[in-house]
């Protein structure tokens, strides 16, 4: 029977890992699939960098740096620094080991290779079972308005540490992009969906915008789970807060459930939110109340094994 | 007077840049220009590897590792072991600090900077103030025909440890090939010119083989000096004696000054060699008897001081 459960899962970065951690502890990770955000993807030092492929195919080794979240255990940063001899500022993290990958993510790029393929190899060379799909091969980059201008994502998140006021988010490119193939499939053929607590503007949106993704979560026969990425009103990690409020959503787990809720079956609240139920309960869904904080792996396992439970009870209805 | 006194010098590698470290310390080093072979160039890991021209730059710059010769000094390789993951088998020696260098130059070339161009932004990095340029703008790849076929130069020295009978040597782009901008004026305008103890097939012969090249050698007022690579009838380093036998050249100093007997005024011998000096002036060439092992610092200096004296006089003539 469980040769029969195929779960797709939404990804951004570390909050998603996290989960997906857990998750490919409860199930047979053959029968995983990840569609990841590559809004986020970038250029350094000419090297094509996808921050949440990596961080998910690394977490998915367990060889991600546990404290930071991104990039590799135990991994010096020596080439970084002597960039700085080049470049001057060097204000993204990329370690020895991690620059491994991005080379040859670009290199194979480069002779041809579709994202796809390469995001294949990459999860290949690393043992990963599960598939990671990113979420599209055309290139769509997450643009945040602030009141300082225009910002590549990274600037935004990491240069400047995701101050300042946001006036709207653009996703550029997207006109000309479309799903990667099998992304729609994983969603109209798994037995269930998980959206794990992302980012629901940076992280989940860009996935959501391209043509088709949207539809095929509304059209697809298995239950769609997403897990609040915000509790007590605050993300764990990240701007998700100032990235609601700039584009006029509500910060609370009611105002994502909101821009989920014509996909969604079911909302994952944190306890310490459980008086918002009623609220999301009246967007049409089911909401499970659960600890949603995963601190430690244990955490993550417990969160995927209470939501996959959910879901196949779903199933059954 | 010095300030008259511009001296350029043609390079490989590793002997070569142990001979420009003390020649920079014998005469102000902004009045020296170095022309680096190319033939050596090679893509790795799709970065542009320019290994002769990085040998020389990082050991005017006092950077380079002084036991290898080659790469930076207290390097560490972690981002090459990693990419053993992808790739397998990585023979290429290429440090995490010495990545920057190639990634710039990587980057800097496909924004369509020239290598002269890129080159000197390298140089200006590391606070070197002779002119390194590159021989050629154009590639030139070397290749070495063995028994065991066509190997690119990097494949044949470092992957096969130049082992194996070499039949011929190609300089593959040579026909659509030409000097970089300033390589035969820094030989026509020179005071002095001097080719140190390098290969003179796969260091020096690409050098010459550029159109105008030799002609500019055998046209310059400057008096032109070669130093031995070979010592002994052996290379200090390297498979000089191979490739001199593998193109029917006698493995010998007389050998190597027979290569540049139409534009040399002198040769210089190490004493292990000293009766070599009369089939030398047979050639029509000045002899300069000396030590030319550059074990350390202080002979690189010695050598470099006794061939600018000799070089000195040789004008008052």
């Amino acid at each position: 029977m469980s040769g029969d459960f195929a779960v797709t899962a939404l990804a951004g970065g570390v909050g998603a890992a996290r989960f997906l951690r857990g998750l490919a502890r409860v199930l047979d990770p053959a029968r995983l699939c990840v569609i990841v955000n590559t809004g986020d993807d970038d250029e350094f030092f000419g090297l094509h960098v996808s921050p949440d492929l990596d961080t998910v195919t690394y977490t998915l080794a367990e060889a991600a740096d546990p404290v930071k979240g991104w990039g590799l255990r135990d991994d010096t940063f020596r080439c970084l620094t002597a960039l700085g001899r080049y470049y001057g500022d060097t204000w993204f993290g990329l370690g020895d080991a991690d620059f491994a990958t991005h080379l040859f993510r670009t290199h194979q790029l480069r002779q041809g290779k579709s994202l796809t393929e390469v995001t294949a190899a990459i999860t290949r060379a690393w043992g990963v079972r599960a598939t990671v799909l990113p979420m599209s091969n055309e290139p769509v980059r997450t643009v945040v308005h602030t009141e300082a201008g225009a910002l590549s994502f990274q600037e935004y998140l990491v240069k400047r540490r995701g101050e300042g006021q946001v006036k709207r988010v653009e996703l550029r490119g997207l006109a000309s992009a479309s799903p990667a193939p099998g992304v729609c499939e994983a969603i109209t053929t798994a037995t269930l969906v998980i959206v794990p607590p992302s980012n629901p503007i940076v992280s989940i949106g860009p996935i959501l915008a391209l043509p088709g993704v949207r539809q095929a979560l509304r059209d697809t026969p298995a239950p769609v789970i997403a897990i609040s990425p915000l509790v007590a009103g605050k993300p764990i990690k990240g701007p998700a807060d100032r990235l609601l409020s700039g584009v006029g959503v509500e910060v609370s787990a009611v105002g994502v459930a909101s821009l989920y809720q014509d996909f969604l079956d079911t909302f994952v609240l944190d306890r310490q939110d459980a008086d918002q139920q009623q609220r999301i309960e009246q967007l049409g869904l089911t909401v499970l109340v659960t600890d949603t904080i995963m601190s430690d792996v244990d955490k993550s396992v417990a969160l995927a094994q209470t939501v996959v439970e959910h879901g196949r009870n779903r199933q059954k209805c």
